[in-house]
């Protein structure tokens, strides 16, 4: 594609003083103020403003900035941000055709009133905008096209070497995954005493932070790295606080925490794949209180032009995911068979997103078979939920050593070693063969169903009948079976999720279909509409 | 032993109006009124009386008889009951050893001011007693010797043909169960098409009930199936009522109920190895409200004088195992984690009577595979509880012929077909190699565990200090595992449930016991004491 990586636009933009200066995500290209016209961008990619400003003093705090983009009756304001090297940015990821004008708004007199337009045109093929919530319970981009998160864990991995960084990326590019939970922050924790490629405040040589200066440059990596999964089609949910900190950022004062959440709003909303989780395991910052999480949703709320997905995860304690500013549940937890009671009580999607690891480490979170992931997944996914893997094999590079320092796919990234990740491809690839899955239809499918088995989610193609319905048995090993199914003729398929095998059965089915099983666990079943 | 059975006992004393009879297990041997003097009886076996009585009537309703057995200050009152062909009968558990005096009462003269006495001497080797609640969440027999339930299921063995009764016993020999749970009532429902060997109640040639009156051959089967279970150390866990039924039982008037629990009461509470289960779903008896189960509940408290167990089993609604007549929980479901907060509020033992069974049947409650059930019981023992078995295979004898009518251990008895029993009897051997499951410990043992994993139950030999630790890794695969132990220095050896092996470990342990595990799932550990 030759498409320039964040970096070398950082370093095209630069101009210091000089002007107004935009770029897309194609490319940069230098214009004048005061009135400005610049080339196409395309939908849902980045429209960059670069303007010089004032230098002196502290920039981060002491000088505003904004915008308002207008098309038709139209106004979206966006946040600018201070780059460092008297450099300012505005960055508007436009969601609608056509012409967009803007003018800027400043502190400082060399920054405010600069004006231009550009056309929004075509979005590049294979883009669809940011996801959204949709039909209730599930999920879709901005243009309606469905999408099923199948999401893996890599917690600090733009934290570590390039090197390994590269082939964290190299990995995603084959694996089944299309959403990554990763951190802003580095952390801090058992396996992870590394420090990070960069801070993200101005740090003194003693570890003294001053958390008015945000480090550009830290910034614009994690950005890379954002640009990097966006254009693989992998949406990056981006952790904005956790607890495993030894560095000051899990127990910034208010003012900071709001500060920093501004910086980031404004540097990052405008990339279509971000997804924004307010925590890992909230409940365990003890410097905050649920009130502060609350607080950091109402200002990402407000401060996120594009409204992307919010949500928070937490250790013991649930946030209650009822509440107005929450788009969509992220729990951690295993307990599928309540996904009924919560999508009822919610009436919002839901992403199992920390159901514990694949792997072997000495931790209760961190050393499930691979069987057992897979299974996980399926559970969800037939819950009408979502997903999210994880790895954490101790010994997969170097074999077991007390004193190597392992690289965990978990935290570090690196690369895949267990037995769920072709697994949880196989089920994607059968979710995605539908336009939709509307979630467990057990009323109408089976009436007198235990949510415990023989869960059916009913893959809803035209949004009015059931096209195709999947039966997952579980634990549960039957020598025969009888399936309710709805008005109509059906097509059935034997599915071995472990063997990634499908397997036609002769005839069609209807009514209560009595199908002949063969009486071994976990296996499943999909039937296709035909009449 | 020579021991007679119950049939042939009742044969022996089947003396119409010559007088006062007196039997025990052992033998019959008849004595002259008014006052008896017999033959010594067991500690825990029955004193069995029969007297010669009304014949004409309805001596079901028309009769009271009564007596009180004394032994110093004590007096135990014992209702005595109809046996047909103007036959009557009081059975006393004798509980204490040494001299037992009686006299009867009576609204027929004959019947009224009998007396004699007995003496109690030493149980049978291996006889202990009734079970009772032992250290709050456990079970002991009288005489204190622990016991632990490792149960099974055959609802209704009772109602199938002799020859297949036969074979359940059989079977029961050498299984691994030490507790049945078995019906009064025969059984209508799925799989469950055939009549009673013997109705309940005199019954017409069109099938019109008379509740008034009992068919004494139907409880002397039943008796002579709870003393083959006693003779084998089983206990009988008889359920009083079930919502399966075509013949009236499930919807007999309240005053029907309450002369049928009198009546059982009086014929079977002198059988020590009596539970009382007031029934088996009992939500699902549209019949009747929870207030008429309290209402068993205090009739059976009331007018059962060994003051066997007492609990109810639930299908969707739990009952609330808090009430103060319910002696331990008898519960539906699997859900293990609970078991703390459940053992916490209610302060009683807990079984999970019904954690579906292994097998393949086309229903969710009866298609577990092998590895699941016995899992399951791993998951209930480690956190202090207690799990029945169940046995569903429907193809287990002729092959899967949907004409055939199978015989099903969860209900017809017969024999075993599964993987879990062996399991079973492993893990039964293992606990009982102790002297008391004191139930998980997480507080001192492993403050920071998530009690979904590697739960330990200390096994509390000296009820001081944790002798045994056992550990179960479920679902996880650890590569070392630190174990955090009391005070003092272990052995230990690594056990694999499935394979049914225990590995001994060099060395011994103590304080955070670091151990390089198999990274396998499924695995457990022990740690006995060794200072």
């Amino acid at each position: 594609m030759g498409r320039m990586n964040r970096r070398e636009m950082l370093k095209l933009s630069s101009v210091g003083s000089l002007g107004a200066i935009a770029s897309n995500d194609i490319g940069a290209a230098p214009i004048q103020t005061p009135h400005s016209s610049h080339p196409p961008v395309p939908q849902w990619e980045v429209f960059e403003l670069t303007l010089g400003g004032p230098a002196a003093g502290n920039p981060f705090t002491e000088v505003s900035l904004s915008a308002n983009f207008s098309q038709g009756y139209r106004t979206v304001r966006i946040d600018g941000f201070y780059d460092g090297s008297g450099r300012y940015k505005l960055r508007f990821m436009p969601d609608a055709q056509g012409e967009w004008k803007y003018v800027t708004e400043s502190s400082a007199a060399e920054l405010a009133g600069k004006a231009g337009s550009f056309s929004c045109i075509a979005p590049h093929p294979g883009v669809h905008g940011p996801v959204r919530v949709r039909n209730g319970h599930h999920f879709g981009y901005a243009d309606g096209t469905p999408f099923f998160p199948f999401g893996t864990t890599c917690y600090a991995w733009v934290h570590q070497s390039e090197r390994l960084q590269e082939q964290t990326l190299e990995t995603l590019r084959t694996a089944p995954f299309n959403k990554i939970r990763m951190c802003v922050f580095p952390k801090s924790y058992e396996y992870n005493h590394n420090e990070p490629l960069y801070y993200p405040f101005e740090r003194s040589a003693t570890g003294v932070n001053d958390f008015t200066r945000p480090n550009p440059e830290f910034f614009a990596h994690i950005e890379q790295r954002i640009g990097d999964l966006r254009a693989m089609g992998i949406e990056a949910d981006l952790i904005l606080f956790h607890p495993y900190d030894r560095w000051g950022y899990a127990e910034m004062p208010p003012e900071a925490d709001e500060r920093y959440l501004r910086y980031v709003l404004a540097r990052m909303s405008a990339y279509r794949n971000i997804w924004w989780s307010m925590a890992n395991e909230y409940d365990l910052m003890k410097a905050k209180t649920t009130a502060d999480f609350d607080k950091f949703f109402q200002i990402v709320q407000e401060f996120d032009p594009v409204g992307h997905l919010r949500s928070i995860h937490y250790s013991h304690y649930m946030y209650d995911y009822a509440r107005p500013w929450v788009t969509h549940a992220s729990l951690q937890n295993s307990m599928f068979d309540h996904a009924p009671e919560w999508l009822t009580a919610w009436r919002k999607p839901i992403c199992f997103d920390e159901v514990q690891y694949e792997g072997n480490l000495n931790r209760r979170w961190g050393n499930l078979s691979g069987p057992e992931m897979a299974r996980r997944f399926w559970l969800g996914v037939i819950q009408g939920c979502y997903v999210t893997h994880g790895e954490t094999y101790l010994d997969a590079d170097s074999g077991f050593n007390e004193t190597a320092t392992p690289v965990i796919w978990w935290s570090h990234g690196g690369t895949l070693h267990g037995t769920s990740p072709a697994r949880i491809g196989f089920l994607r690839n059968l979710v995605e063969k539908t336009v939709a899955v509307s979630g467990p239809q057990r009323a109408g499918l089976e009436s007198q169903a235990n949510p415990y088995y023989l869960n059916a989610a009913a893959l809803d193609q035209s949004g009015k009948k059931a096209e195709e319905i999947l039966y997952y048995f579980d634990l549960h090993q039957p020598i025969f079976y009888e399936f309710p199914l709805p008005a109509g003729s059906f097509t059935a398929e034997l599915i071995d999720p472990w063997k990634m095998k499908a397997m036609p059965l002769q005839g069609t089915f209807s009514g209560t279909a009595k199908v002949k099983l063969s009486g071994k666990p976990f296996q499943a079943i999909r039937f296709k509409r035909s009449s």
